[in-house]
């Protein structure tokens, strides 16, 4: 198959499992709570090889659980280690699993095109997320990879997503000005359906999403929508019926099995769900930090891993 | 002086001028009209090598003109040349001018602040563009770099632009829903005021740079707005009446120097414009492309960035 969302479904019913795991690397310093243990800092050369050493015993650990990882290139990146990111995605590959990478990537087009190149030449990410801000003419330099998946930013799972994301909008044609005031004399008999500014999105999500569907009807243009805001997630799931939402803020961020139901439909598709810090770095996280020591981290992950599976697929009976 | 917008009024009143040039690599391929010579690429040993040597060349006889460059970032990633960048950067800090490096980086707090370290410790930039759909938690973390200079998506160049930045919006607050119908009963003695996205969004930037104002009375924390829309331009410079405008869109996109003026204050200052291939290729391009051989191509660049600085100088006469 060579559609996104028919590998990602056929690697969901394979797994039993829609989560996702987050491969977000953190090195041992002062500012951070969770990070990479520092006994394979010593056992490694450098950064890249000790990112590479870690995210590679937890795919080892946790692929049975799993359909898809989402590296954040933000933490390759400030550590400069983009060869272990490389060398993630194609450790992830060859353990037949899919990949997200997450570059939130947009631009004017002749821009966007440098970015998918970057992203799908270079890394060889089965999906990208996407900054959608930019419009149509900065989105189809992605969608030329037919293959590939897509996530846009909808409803982020922060919670001042509120100040942009939650206006109340609408599309007025042949109006000039930058600013209206509407009055009760300016509507005479007219009415105005107002939605929100990641309602909006979503739609414009849904019209790019037509030309990806695969053969299960579902579209490989996805969208992020935030565990943390389940009630804004059914306006989306409503819209965006035939798409796979990105769901983020599952466990260190606060949201629980319960939060995301919202987001998946009737035939258990339709959704994945990530953690990141509350599966790599559960050696350090209660209850598995009581189990497992440092040294055992991939065991602590990998019991973190199936526990969220199980959770999950408990709460979607 | 440590302030970037201090720094940048400086740069700009030494070199009576507000170009801004990009540097956007481009390698020579069937696909790209425009591209770095074809000698330069024979007498060097890689991409890297090849890149940073082009940008010398430019930098070195463009930098009387411009107070400030600005790299895209996607254009050294595509080439997997991020070295050629690090090397640009700091030789454009040498030839005692400014950089912006183009990546329109955002995300939840966290993760920002992993691309707020990678832009400003591992490349040095002195400013950078990002993506603020994420709202306040998402762009705090680049604020902490005080004395660095942020500019934001508000107004893109693109033609589609105005599928999301041109919607009507408002915020209301009490409401839970996602979506609102306002009839005439709703309004009753009411009246709303809807603005569009890029407004919305600018209002953003103004709560943001409160803390950034420099001694000239500007803040670092500017916006993105492309030259292509020069009305939209005067509604986004009311309200961002002491900030820069970052303005693309100039030369190759279509923007002449009268469609700037609107970007502009009364001091003179408020405004920055970009030209990328305009001046890194002008030997490829009428009228330069009739005297410059492609060995000359820096000269080119040279007389090209002169032409643009007294366009622009011209034009707010």
């Amino acid at each position: 198959m060579n559609n996104f969302a028919d590998n990602l479904i056929s690697q969901i019913k394979e797994k039993k499992s829609i989560i996702c795991i987050g491969l977000d690397p953190r090195l041992p310093s002062k500012e951070e709570k969770n990070s990479i243990p520092q006994f394979l800092i010593d056992e490694t050369k450098d950064n890249n090889e000790a990112i590479f050493e870690f995210n590679k015993r937890i795919i080892d650990a946790t692929c049975e659980f799993t359909p898809i990882y989402k590296p954040n290139i933000a933490f390759y990146e400030q550590y400069y280690a983009l060869s272990a990111l490389k060398d993630t995605i194609n450790y992830i590959k060859k353990n037949d699993s899919l990949s997200i990478l997450d570059a939130k990537r947009g631009d004017i087009g002749s821009t966007s095109k440098a970015y998918a190149r970057d992203l799908f030449e270079n890394y060889k990410a089965d999906a990208i997320t996407i900054n959608s801000y930019f419009g149509t003419d900065g989105v189809e330099p992605f969608l030329s990879y037919k293959n590939k998946g897509f996530f846009t930013q909808v409803k982020n799972s922060n919670p001042s997503s509120a100040e942009f994301q939650d206006l109340f909008s609408v599309r007025l044609e042949d109006i000039k000005n930058d600013q209206i005031s509407v009055k009760i004399e300016d509507l005479k008999d007219k009415s105005v359906i107002l939605e929100r500014n990641f309602v909006q999105m979503a739609r414009l999500v849904k019209e790019w999403g037509r030309k990806l569907i695969g053969s299960n009807g579902y579209s490989s243009f996805g969208a992020v929508v935030g565990a943390t805001f389940p009630e804004q997630m059914k306006s989306i799931r409503k819209i965006l019926d035939k798409c796979f939402l990105l769901i983020p803020g599952y466990g260190a961020q606060g949201a629980t099995a319960q939060d995301i139901i919202n987001g998946i439909n009737e035939d258990g598709l339709g959704a994945i769900v990530n953690s990141s810090r509350g599966i790599i770095f559960a050696y350090q996280t209660k209850p598995y930090s009581v189990k497992y020591p440092a040294n055992d981290f991939e065991k602590a992950a990998s019991q973190a891993a199936s526990d969220m599976r199980n959770e999950l697929n408990e709460a979607l009976k």
